[in-house]
C-alpha cells in the first residue's frame, strides 16, 4: 500500500541475512551491532539454523523488556512469551489448546461481532462453538458488558464457555478500548471463569483524541492480586501492523499468564510440532522490541520514520471518517484506532432484493468468500456483496462486505482500509461517493 | 552444524530485504535481476507485504518449472504449487485435510516405523489413527509391499484407511527408494485407493552408489494414465535440507496432483486462514529452484559450493556407517541418502532392566520427549533413551533414542546426524564408539 518500511529494521535483516554485509562501512553500527546480538543467539550464527520452538531466547527477553516499558514496569518473565509466526498462529494454537469436549460440554469461544474472521474460521476449523457479542455500533462501537452477559447466558444452554476473545484496537471496527471497558471485562471474565484472550496487534495504532491503548496485562496488574494471580490471559502481537507494517516476515508474539504448568507444558509441546517461527520474522520482531536508543546513530531517523507513518494514518483516520459521512446514506463511526473504517451503508430495498436473487456467489475475493456468511440457506448474494460487487465492477475498488466480519441482521457495510496513500485514499473516497449515491439512484 | 550457506541465496536475501543494495556493486548481477524479479512479485515491491495465501505466482511458476525440469518434463501445473511453512506445515495441512470421521469410520493413515514424529504427532492431534508399517532394517531399512498390506488389511478392521505417506529419503532411516519399490506402492495405493503423501525434503540428498531419487510425481506420470489419471498424490519440499539447509527460513511447497476440484477449493481456504507462508522464506525458495545459469556471474561459485556440500556429506555418511560399524554391538545400515543414521544397538539386559526402574522421564530434550513411545505404561525410561541419557552426561553428546521414532519392540536404536563437520563427527563417532564398549562392560 506504500508504506515504507522502517530503514533501520531492513538494515538489519539485511545484515543478518548476508552477514559479509557487517564489513561494510555503509551500515550504522547500531544496526551492525543488532545483527551482531541476534547471530549470536543464533545456531551457528545464522538465520538458516532452526531456533528452539518457542523461539529464540534473547528475542523473548527484548519482548519481555519491551512489554515491562510498555505496562510501566509491571514485571514480564521471558519463559511466558511464545514468538510465533504471525499473531494468526499463536491465536490458532491457543484456541487449538482450548477447545475440547463434545455437544453440551462443547468449548465455546466468545467474540465480537463484527470481528476479524480468523477467529470465526478458527473455530470452525477447530468444531468449537461461536458465541457472538455484539459491539455497540451507536456507541463507536465499544463493547458493552451486558451484551457479554446476555450472550454467555444464552450459549450456557448449548456448550461450555470457556474462552474470551477481544480485539483492542478493533479490526475492523477501529474502536479503541477504555480502560473502564477493560476492567469491567477482566471483573466479568474472573467471575464467569474464562479465559481472555487479547488481541493487541494495533497498539501503536491510536489516532483519536482521548483515546489512549491499555493492554489487558497492565490493566489486569493493577487490579490487584485478587484478577492479577487468577485471570487467564493470554495477549498477542504482531510485526504485521502499528507502524511497521512488516506482514510478510510474519513475526509475532503472544504473552501468557497465570497458564496452569501443566497446560504451559501442551503448549510447547504444541507449537514443537512446527519446528520454530521463522527467523527472519523472529530477527525482525527484536528489532521491534529493541528500536534505535537516543544515543544511537539510527535514532533519528527511526523516530522521523515512525512518526510520519504513524501521523500520516491518522490524518487518513480522520479524513475517511469525514468524506464518508458527507455522503447520504453512509455513516462512519470515527476510527479511533487500527487501520480501518467500517462505516454502515444504507442499501435501497430494491438493491437488496435483487442481491437475493442474483445467481450465485460469484468469486470475489478468497478472505471475503471464506469468510462470508453465504451459509444462511438464502440463494444469491448477500446485500452488501452485490453492493460491493458492484463498486468493484464500476470502479475498480475492491471493498469486503460487512458479512464477512458479522453485523447486526438488517444492518449493511462495509470495510475500508485507511493504507492507501492520502492522494490515492481521497479518488477512492470520492469514488465511492459517486459510486454510492449512483448507486442509490439506481434502485429507489 | 557448520554447513556455510549457498553465497548466492544469501546475496538476494539481502538485496530483497533492504533494496537500497540494488545500487551497490558490490553485488553480481544476477544476484539483482533474481531480486528484482522477486520484488516486483511482491505486493508493493517489498517482502514486508501479505502473499496471496497458496504463495507468489511466479514463485509458484518457478517452482513447476524446477518439477518439469527434475522430472524430465513432465508437466507441472503451479496451480497445484502450494508455498508452505517448511514442509512441516504443508504436511500437517494435507493430513487436517484429509481426516475425518468418528469410531470405525475415523481415517486411518499408514505411516512407516520408524517415521520422522511429525507426523505421529500430527495424527495423535487431528485424533486419526495412526497405522504403523515396519520398514525392513534387514534390507537396508527397505519398504515391503506385503507388510504394507498386513498393516492395512489389520486396520481396516477399526478404522477408515485414506492415505500412505512415504518418506524418501528417509528420515531417520536414511533409505533411498527404489523405482521398483516406488512403483509398487504407486500400484498398491491405486488398488486400495489410497491417497499418497510422499515427503522429498531430501531429494538432493542421495550418497550411495547404485541409488538415485525418484520422484513419485515422475514415477506416476511414467506408469502411463491408468495410475497418472487416478491416484491423488501430495508430495512435499523444502529449503530446509539438501544442500540449502535454510531451515530457519521456513520455505517449502507442496504439489498436489489429481486433486478434487471440490478439495482443492477447501485446500485453499484451509491455508488462508494463516493469510500467507513468510515471504523471507518464498524469495529463498524461489532462488532455490531457479539458481544461477551457466552464462551468469554467480554459475562457478554456486556450483562449487553446492558441490562441496553434497560431497562432504556424503563422506560424512560413509564415514559415519563404516566406524560405527566397527563397534561391537553396533550395526548400521548403509547411509544411503538424507542427513542420519539409525543404527541397532544391542543392550544388556541388565541395562535394560535399570533402564525400566530408572525413577521418572528426565527431560531430555525437547523432540524426543514430545515424541517419546513412553506411553506404554511402563515405569522408568525407554532402555534407549537411558543410553541416550547416560552417553549425554558422560560425553555430552546428544543422540535422540531410537523410541523417538518407532522400532520393533525388544530392537533398541538411536539417531545421530551426519551433519557435524568431518572432525567434529569423527570425535563424536570415537566417543560413542568408547562409551558402547564401556556401557556394555558395565550392564553385563
Ligand atoms: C485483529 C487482527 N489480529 C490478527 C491479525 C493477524 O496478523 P498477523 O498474523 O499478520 O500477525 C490481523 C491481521 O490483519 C488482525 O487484523
Ligand atoms: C522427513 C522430514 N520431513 C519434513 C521435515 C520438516 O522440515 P521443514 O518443516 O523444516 O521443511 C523434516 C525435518 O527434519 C524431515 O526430516
Amino acid at each position: 500500500m506504500g508504506q515504507k518500511p522502517i530503514t533501520f529494521f531492513r538494515q538489519v535483516l539485511a545484515l543478518c541475512s548476508y552477514p559479509d554485509l557487517l564489513e561494510d562501512s555503509k551500515f550504522p553500527e547500531d544496526a551492525k551491532s543488532r545483527a551482531r546480538r541476534i547471530l549470536q543467539a543464533c545456531g551457528g550464527g545464522s538465520l538458516g539454523a532452526y531456533s528452539t520452538s518457542q523461539g529464540i531466547e534473547i528475542i523473548r527477553q527484548d519482548v519481555a523488556r519491551y512489554i515491562e516499558r510498555r505496562d510501566g514496569g509491571i514485571p514480564c518473565d521471558p519463559d511466558n512469551i511464545y514468538l510465533s509466526i504471525g499473531a494468526s498462529d499463536a491465536i490458532v494454537t491457543m484456541l487449538k489448546l482450548l477447545v475440547s469436549g463434545e455437544g453440551m460440554s462443547r468449548t465455546g469461544v466468545m467474540i465480537s461481532i463484527p470481528q476479524y474472521p480468523l477467529y470465526s474460521a478458527a473455530l470452525a476449523e477447530l468444531g468449537a462453538v461461536q458465541i457472538s457479542y455484539y459491539l455497540e455500533e451507536d456507541n463507536c462501537w465499544s463493547l458493552d458488558i451486558n451484551e457479554l452477559r446476555r450472550a454467555l447466558q444464552e450459549a450456557k444452554k448449548h456448550c461450555s464457555p470457556r474462552a474470551l476473545c477481544i480485539i483492542n484496537p478493533g479490526n475492523p471496527t477501529g474502536q479503541v478500548q477504555s480502560r473502564q471497558c477493560i476492567e469491567d471485562v477482566i471483573r466479568f471474565a474472573a467471575t464467569e471463569n474464562l479465559f481472555l484472550m487479547s488481541d493487541e496487534v494495533y497498539q501503536d495504532n491510536v489516532y483519536a483524541d482521548g483515546c489512549k491503548f491499555h493492554s489487558f496485562k497492565k490493566v489486569l496488574f493493577e487490579m490487584g492480586p485478587e484478577y492479577s494471580e487468577k485471570v487467564e490471559l493470554a495477549s498477542f502481537h504482531s510485526t504485521s501492523k502499528c507502524y511497521m507494517g512488516e506482514c510478510g516476515f510474519r513475526g509475532g508474539y503472544m504473552e501468557v499468564v497465570n497458564l496452569d504448568p501443566e497446560v504451559k507444558v501442551q503448549l510447547t509441546k504444541l507449537v514443537s510440532v512446527r519446528l520454530c517461527p521463522p527467523v527472519p520474522g523472529q530477527a525482525l520482531l527484536d528489532v521491534v522490541v529493541n528500536p534505535p536508543q537516543p544515543d544511537e546513530p539510527s535514532y533519528d531517523t527511526f523516530i522521523k520514520e515512525r512518526t510520519e507513518t504513524l501521523a500520516t494514518l491518522a490524518e487518513k483516520a480522520n479524513m475517511t471518517q469525514e468524506i464518508l459521512n458527507q455522503v447520504p446514506g453512509i455513516k462512519c463511526n470515527p476510527v479511533q484506532g487500527a487501520m480501518y473504517s467500517f462505516p454502515r451503508i444504507h442499501l435501497p430495498p430494491k438493491a437488496i432484493l435483487e442481491a437475493k436473487v442474483e445467481s450465485a456467489c460469484t468469486q470475489f475475493n478468497l478472505i471475503s468468500v471464506l469468510f462470508m456468511d453465504i451459509s444462511k440457506g438464502e440463494k444469491g448474494q448477500s446485500p452488501d456483496m452485490f453492493y460491493c460487487m458492484k463498486l468493484l465492477e464500476e470502479t475498480g475498488i475492491c471493498l469486503v462486505p460487512g458479512s464477512g466480519f458479522g453485523q447486526r441482521d438488517g444492518t449493511y457495510h462495509f470495510r475500508m482500509t485507511i493504507l492507501p496513500s492520502k492522494e490515492k485514499l481521497k479518488i477512492v473516497l470520492a469514488k465511492i461517493k459517486e459510486f454510492h449515491q449512483h448507486f442509490t439512484d439506481q434502485y429507489s
